[in-house]
């Protein structure tokens, strides 16, 4: 086993949906990838910051789900990150109500001593010159796995390009995909990304799954057909947080472990959005995702005799 | 080895895609069904009508593959069915130019006799009333799969319901599910329909694969992620037809085998959308059909050890 460092934001989410709306609950996506590397036993660190105003019980039940948070600094006199959104009813897209920085607007990363020999990185979502910042904090990482979005490719694509180079892993959504390269297929998306730094990209698809492209192969993990999708926030992050996990867990980053990597992280998303925030991934048990990975064999595994 | 019977269009088809145009070509969902069945060494007939104007060559070319033709009925003073078509550059949309019905206006289906005893029919879309006319000619079908489309919704909702509640297997697209039950998540859809008759329903998803639903069981077949479309057209069919066709093959129509069918039309599919119409289903080889039968192993096969 090895160990995973995490950045990424602890926050405050207020979340409104088809089914219902929050007060400000447990956000952020260091908070959702940690809690799904917590559901593969890693031996994990959130590098994060937060305000004086964040709940000592969050804190708590983060380190009793076994996440190492001596990475999380605690600025007394701010505020913690704040986002607020509304999702549409097709739950496919949302706006953005409100973001208040906060703290993270002037967070400089550190990772703790015992981390700084970590094999694995996940740079969740944020700032690329904090994600760098990060980087170049590690010792000897065998993966980095990155996280981003549209809002640095049109704010900080310089910073974002920079980071890319490197990077292992890049885990974007499609739409993100096609903004970074200018093309429309996935797969000539993936080819393109592929030439900036990263040996292995990962194009998330929502409900669709999600693709692994490594050279000229491709892995697919379909998204588990739901009833009904009751809040996809922090979706994308509990992908990552499994992903990552799962990784850091086994100690292997070959292209065939990375399919089961990507099963994890698709059976762990796959809990995320049935409840507001984290709330099925705090209260989730091992016999459940047992069961849901057992579901995901089900849903895709067939046995053509290939003579 | 059971006898599939498959009724559908024998057509002209003119289409514009981003990568060019064609006159009139071979096509018809019928003719795609049977190519595709015939890559699984399905004994079947096509059950059609074509105008005098049909190329011989084209008749022969069916034959030459071992569909048998013997319910394919000429009409020499008629004019064969024409569909013209025009895809938009995302190419999951398409606007249709002309549709000709000429000889199937008055269509009426004969099931040859030596295939009454098919225990597979493949109901291609078509009005529900013709559909009918070759489920009531056959004497102890064990599977009949209908394929339809939005057009028959619209206009002959009360027949097309009365036609699915005589069907084992029901394939349509996601937004005729929606359509037809009202229910926008496709779990919620496939569940309504099964309580209309089929056991088994397959909802296909374009460049996002298909599902196949029975009583609380789901499969995933992905689609082969392809660097560029060249023309969708007939891939529905093509998809229709392998997966009738391994079925027919096998005569085992269990959920588990429907499984390897349904991967059996996903490969056949990702051919057909390399290049206009039937031309890459006609040149295809059993080589060629095998190794993309490898290639969709290693597109979704893992091995997590569940233990």
């Amino acid at each position: 086993m090895s160990k995973l460092v995490i950045v990424g934001t602890v926050a405050f989410d207020a979340i409104e949906t088809p089914f219902g709306k929050t007060d400000k609950i447990l956000g952020g996506a260091a908070t959702y990838i940690g809690l799904a590397a917590a559901q593969c036993d890693a031996d994990s660190v959130i590098v994060s910051v937060v305000g004086g105003d964040f709940p000592q019980e969050y804190i708590d039940m983060l380190e009793s789900k076994g996440i190492n948070i001596s990475g999380l600094e605690v600025v007394p006199e701010g505020k913690t990150f704040f986002w607020s959104g509304k999702y549409h009813n097709d739950m496919n897209s949302r706006d953005t109500l409100a973001t208040e920085l906060n703290v993270l607007e002037s967070f400089s990363p550190v990772v703790p001593e015992a981390y700084k020999n970590a094999e694995v990185v996940m740079l969740g979502n944020l700032h690329p010159a904090v994600q760098l910042g990060v980087i170049e904090q590690m010792l000897d990482p065998k993966l980095i796995v990155l996280d981003t979005m549209n809002f640095w490719m049109d704010n900080t694509l310089k910073e974002l390009l920079h980071v890319i180079t490197k990077v292992d892993v890049i885990a974007i959504n499609d739409e993100e995909a096609r903004q970074l390269t200018g093309e429309y297929s996935l797969v000539t998306a993936a080819r393109k990304i592929m030439t900036m730094g990263p040996d292995y990209v990962i194009i998330k698809k929502g409900e669709h799954g999600a693709l692994l492209f490594h050279n000229d192969e491709v892995f697919y993990a379909p998204a588990l057909p739901l009833e009904e999708v009751f809040d996809p926030t922090g979706a994308g992050d509990t992908f990552a947080g499994g992903f990552t996990g799962y990784l850091a867990k086994t100690g292997d980053y070959s292209f065939k472990n990375m399919k089961n990597a990507i099963i994890y992280g698709a059976v762990l998303a796959s809990f995320c959005v049935e409840r507001f925030g984290t709330e099925r991934l705090q209260g989730l048990s091992r016999k459940e995702v047992y069961q849901r990975l057992k579901t995901f064999q089900n849903l895709t595994q067939f046995d053509i005799e290939l003579t």
